[in-house]
This record gives C-alpha cells, structure tokens and sequence, in this order.
C-alpha cells in the first residue's frame, strides 16, 4: 500500500510537471487576438438562439433585436463619451479604417484631394490610402523617429489647403507605441483656428482627424472628446469580444461614404443585417475593458518591466523596439541580431508559447514589418524580431517560464546562423 | 382531493390553452433571418473561448484557426462544387455583393463601364450600381414581367461591347420569384461565344455573370458549374447559419478588386482577422441546407400549397405576388387591396405571429418596395402587402393559427378602410 501510494504520488508529480512544462499553453499574443471572455460568451449565447429577429422587421421579435442592438450603441457611446448616433458598427476594426480613410475622402473630394497618414499605421489604413492614390488622391506619409513616435510639428508641416484627413494611430500593433494623439489634435485644432481666421473660414472644418484605437482599448482612455479627435476605429476582438464586430466613431455632421451599400442599417452608412450576438458582445467587452483598464495597466506594466529586465540580463544582446515609456503595458517587441524572428517563434511554439513576429496580418507573405522598416531598423535586426504581448490571463509565473525556455533557445540559434556565415 | 385534481387539471388546460394562442410565437419570417442550428452553435463555441487563435498567426494555436477557415472552405467548395480557393468569406451577403458589383467593375473598368442589373436585386446590388455610376459607369435595369420574372431575350439586348457584367439573382427575397439563371448563363455564354467567333475574340470573357443566391441555399441547387456563372453570392443566417458572414463565388482568373483592404487574408481580397467562430458556423450551416434541401423543399411546397388554398378561400379578395410555379417553396407573399400591410403585421405580431412586409432592409424608411415597383403593382396593392415564409420548424398547427386569426384582422382593417374613406 505505501508503495502503491508511492507510486501514484510519483505519478502525480510527473503529472504536474508535464501539465506545467508541456501542456499548458503560455499565450502572449493577446495583440493578435483575444478569447471571448466567457461570462460575455454566455450572455450572447440567446441572440443566436431563441433571440435571433433581424433588427429591420417590423414585429416584436425584430424590434426586441433592435433594441439589443441600441442598448450596446448606448453603452459603447458612454464608454467613448460620444453620442450613440456617433457610432456606425461595422464587421472589423479594418473595415472601419476602411471605411475612416475611403468614406471621408470620397464625400469630401470637392474639398481638397490630400490626406496625411503615419508612416506606422496598420495595413488596414495604409492599403485604403494606396486604392485612394488610384482614385486620384494625393497621399502624405508622416514618418516617425526610431522609436514609432510621429512629430507634431512635422506633421503640421504636410498640411496643405487640400489636406481634408489625417489618420494617425493611437497605439501602435507591432512595438506598442503611444502617439500622442491629444497633443496632436489640440495642434491640428489651433492651426485650423488660426488658418480660418486669416481667410475668414467660419465653417471651414478641414482636415479632419482619425485615429485607429485597436490596440488602445483595453488600456488607455477612450473618450473622445478629451482627444479631440473627428474619427476613431475600434474593434472587440482585441478586447475579450467576439471576432467579427468592429466601429467607426464619427463625430455629428461629418460626410462620410458608406463603403459597403444596400439597406437602410446604421443610417445607410453601413448596410447588411445586424449581428444582434457580436453587437451586444462588443458592447459588453468594451464596457468591462474600460471598467477595468486602470488596474490592468498597473499589473501589466509591472510584468512587462520585471520581463524586460530580465530578459536584458539574460540576453544581453536584445534590443527592446518601441519607445521605452510612451508604450502600450501589455507589449514587449525585441530584436535579437543574428536570430531569425521566425525560427523563435517556432521552437518557442514547440514548447507550448505562443509569440508573433509583430504584425500577424502579414506573417505568411513573410514580407519584412513595414513599421520596422518606417523606424529605420537594419534588416538584420527587423529578420531578429520577436513580439509578447499580454493580457488579463498573463502571470509572473508564465513569463517566468518563458525566461527559463527563451534564452536556450536564442543561444541555439545563435550558434546555428553562426555556422551558417 | 378530486376537487384538488381537478382544479389543476382546468389549470393545465388554460395553461396550454394559453400557451397555444398567446405565449408559443408563430415565426414566419424565415426570409428575414433563421435561428442558428443550436448543434451547430454548440460546435461553434470552442472557437470563441478555447480555440480563439488569429489565423494569420504563425504558432500552433493560428495555424489550428487557419486548418479550421480552410475546413469550412474545402465544405462549401464541395456543396457548391467549386474549389476551394474561388470561396472569398466575406462579412455578410449584403458585403459580398457590394464586392461583386464595384469589385468586378473597378478591376475590369479598362474593359468596359456598362453593367445589367435587374429591376428586382436586393437593394445591395442596386446601391451599389447607384455607386458606380457616380464612378462613370452606366447602368442598364433589366425590367421584368408581372410575376418578377426576367426575359432572356431582354437581357441579351441590353448588352453592348462595353458590358462588363451581368447581375440578376436566383430567388427574390420578397415575392420568392426564381430566375432562370441556368438558362440565362447559357444564353449569355452562347451570345459572347458567336461575338468572339466573329470579331475572332478569342479571350474576351465579358460580360461575366454574378447571381445572388442568399434566399437559395436552402432549396435550390448551388452548383456553380451547372448554374453556369461567374460569380455568386451567399450568406449564413438565410440557413439557419449565424449572422455576420457571406462568402462570395468568383470563378478563378478573374479579376476583382477588395471593398475592404488591408492584410494579406482571403488572397489579399478581404482584409480583416478572420472570424473562426462564425466561419465554422457557415460552413456546416450551408452544408446541412444543401443536404436537406430536396427533403424541406418537397414539405414546404405542401405547406404553402395548403396555405395558399385556405387563404384564398378564406379571403378571396387576396392576391399572389410573384410567379405561380417558379417561386421557392417557403414564400407566400400577397397583397390585399384596402388593407394596410404595416397594420396586418403589427396585428399579427400582437397575438404572437411575426410576418414582413417583405423587404425588413427597408421596413423603418417606409418606402414602397422598389420589387413591387418593378412588377408594375398599383399603389394601393403595394401597400397592402403581407409576406409569411416558412422554415425547417413550420408545421401545419402553425399555419392553422394563422389561417384561424388572419382572415378575422384582415375584416376588420377593411372595415376601419371604409369607414375612413
């Protein structure tokens, strides 16, 4: 008996140990895509249901979808500060960026043909520019320091009597950093005051200013009017909602185009039935994102200092990508020379840790980062990059695990491009 | 005691007599929008909470989200026998035919700027043709007869050497009219065959064809060879799949450009992270509807056969919109001269049965349906129009109640009618 106890005790702790090195995943990818928190999961579950009346009909069951679909407006529009009539859903956060850079340009084409957009922006923004150059629009890149962190003055400079949009981002996807985005728009403000009082333009409220706050939501300050901003872009799978929803914020009385037409949904400016479950989940993942994004930052923040110095002891050679206050608290982008960003990624994947190269929207053209590139890193340290970001379910003990299984893998494959050259 | 028993035994009876005729909702509005098969939600769930990966990410968790998006792919491919890379998911079938009408036109415009839509599309594919033509493109309305019905002979005359594309859909989501697609395929393939003979054209594959299939899928054959066309579009929630995803069929080699850009997803033609979750759903949505189809087609057909029989005589004043024969099986749309549309629904709706007035895209804006319009209806009939379409859960029981409480509404609206004249 003591022996079988023995036994099944040994058992227990091969058990464990496996569970903890093997098995259990440790995610810090949190910047590509978040789970679904469970309890939002659960409340949604009745609009797929029993509750599924599409939000246009004319019977209970559809005016019952509507109002699920108005009680989430509401409640995004009190976490942004804005009026809910100030909020079109949208199916992503990349078709609002859509939808921010093609809906204002095409509406507004009789007041000027220029638009400003950072050197660092998501994809989502950058390809809209490029369709809008096709169109006969003429497009501005604001660049960056090495550190992703745009120049206000720089950018007051591209200003030109054409310009009618500036889109810069919030925080940046890739190496996290903040822009400051209420600094910059106060400027735009003041500059605009003091253009139209010279040319006597009362009413003239061109350029107008975007910001696309994916990655902002569940950590910085959402309201809209303390930014100052005219558009904003948010979306609810990087905030613990369901994939498949996403905003455009667009202050009263800005033209926009719709970019996908049809019925009357959202004013006529986005058509398509309502998703009844991924509104009302959006609505409630935001709401808690923002509840709880005070407390969440501390507790990043704290792990992300305590991840960085240690790896920087443990890896003396790792570069941290980004700017080293003004970053988002749940990311950690490093360059590691000599070290193929794609080969940590997967013999990090072998052991259960799952990290990103940066921008998972580009991984399989295995196209070098374009925000690396915009910060003028070398091509060595760009192919070098490695990105964890956390989220709610991140612990010390996770990122402690990584310290102990990252640097023998960067020593490997060190070795092994050593003998490559 | 007996007294006891019977007393709950008169309660049972009026609560099931209650149940019955106030609590237990009669849906049929199926046209509108399905319940999502609660099985296939049950499968659906592990990719919201557990299996959440982005699908673009390069670790294993992304690389299980991307088998799964391909999964659905590979399963609608062979529903619709196509491959699997002519499937673009999209967010809705309103999205996917905004991409079919500007995607096809703006990529094929150095081939020509005429398109043919017909008079009785969803809104969707009007809109967006109302788009284009503010881009320099001409749009040419195939009109149809008084039953909805295109003519064959119509629509070759309208094309010119500048006609790119030809958009006319396979069933009407409000009167239920089928189209001759396959017929209208061959004779648009016949008449750019004996074009290109003469004017030796050896390449020349315009005008392509695209055909709106949302209200067929769960009746009709998707088979895209057999259908003949270029392009089709699709959506979830029409069969008992969830909201927020459409695909679009477009047949390889052909050119189109994205509605929403960005990342590198769907071919670089739909950018924005993937909707695992809502993909999944899709899929095994389509498949279970294509499987059954025949089956739920031949039960329906009874049903509205019966329905349309009872109402007749018990209404003999109503009218049958759309075609006689070539109508799906889960359509009854009619009109009622002296009676409001709007008030028969709010009165059905009042006692538990949800009806349309056909077109919920365009219930709050209060316009007339343009497909009423387009079959040349007179004013009165339009507006005293009712649509009921069934589903996998309508049962005989159902239609009784509505065949019981109907006729009684109808009185009495034509009544308050009179005396209002």
């Amino acid at each position: 008996n003591i022996a079988g106890l023995d036994n099944r005790t040994l058992y227990e702790q091969v058990r464990k140990r496996k569970i903890h090195h093997m098995n259990k995943k440790v995610y810090l990818d949190y910047a590509s895509t978040t789970p679904t928190d469970p309890q939002i999961l659960q409340e949604m579950l009745p609009y797929f249901r029993s509750e599924y009346g599409n939000p246009s009909s004319m019977h209970t069951s559809g005016r019952q979808a509507k109002t699920v679909i108005e009680g989430a407006r509401k409640r995004i529009a009190e976490c942004i500060n804005a009026n809910p009539d100030e909020i079109i859903f949208t199916g992503s956060g990349t078709e609002s960026d859509n939808m921010a850079i093609k809906g204002i340009a095409r509406a507004n084409k009789s007041k000027g043909n220029h638009i400003i957009v950072s050197s660092v922006e998501h994809k989502a923004v950058l390809e809209s520019a490029k369709q809008l150059e096709k169109e006969g629009f003429e497009i501005s890149i604001l660049p960056t320091d090495k550190f992703g962190m745009i120049n206000i003055d720089e950018c007051l400079r591209l200003i030109k009597k054409e310009t009618i949009l500036i889109s810069v981002m919030y925080a940046n996807n890739e190496i996290g950093t903040i822009e400051p985005i209420k600094e910059l728009a106060e400027a735009i403000k003041k500059h605009k005051d003091e253009r139209n009082k010279t040319k006597n333009l009362m009413t003239d409220d061109f350029p107008l200013f975007h910001t696309d706050a994916c990655q902002a939501g569940g950590y910085l300050s959402l309201d809209v009017k303390e930014l100052g901003i005219d558009l904003m872009t948010l979306n609810s799978s990087k905030v613990y909602g369901p994939k498949g929803i996403g905003l455009l914020y667009k202050k009263s009385g800005i033209k926009i185009s719709p970019i996908i037409a049809g019925g009357e949904q959202e004013k006529g400016l986005r058509a398509g039935t309502e998703n009844i479950a991924l509104v009302f989940g959006f609505g409630r993942a935001l709401q808690n994102a923002q509840k709880t994004r005070t407390i969440e930052s501390e507790k990043l923040r704290k792990l992300q200092k305590y991840f960085i110095k240690k790896l920087k002891e443990k890896i003396p050679s790792i570069m941290l990508n980004g700017h080293a206050e003004h970053r988002l608290p749940n990311n950690v982008h490093i360059s590691i020379p000599t070290v193929e960003g794609e080969s940590m990624i997967l013999m990090l994947d072998k052991i259960g840790i799952s990290a990103s190269t940066g921008s998972a929207c580009s991984t399989f053209d295995l196209k070098p980062s374009h925000v690396l590139i915009a910060i003028k890193q070398n091509e060595e340290i760009i192919h070098g990059s490695i990105r964890f970001t956390f989220g709610k379910h991140t612990t010390k003990k996770e990122l402690d695990c990584v310290l102990k299984e990252f640097p023998p893998i960067v020593k490997k494959l060190s070795k092994m491009s050593a003998i490559r050259k």
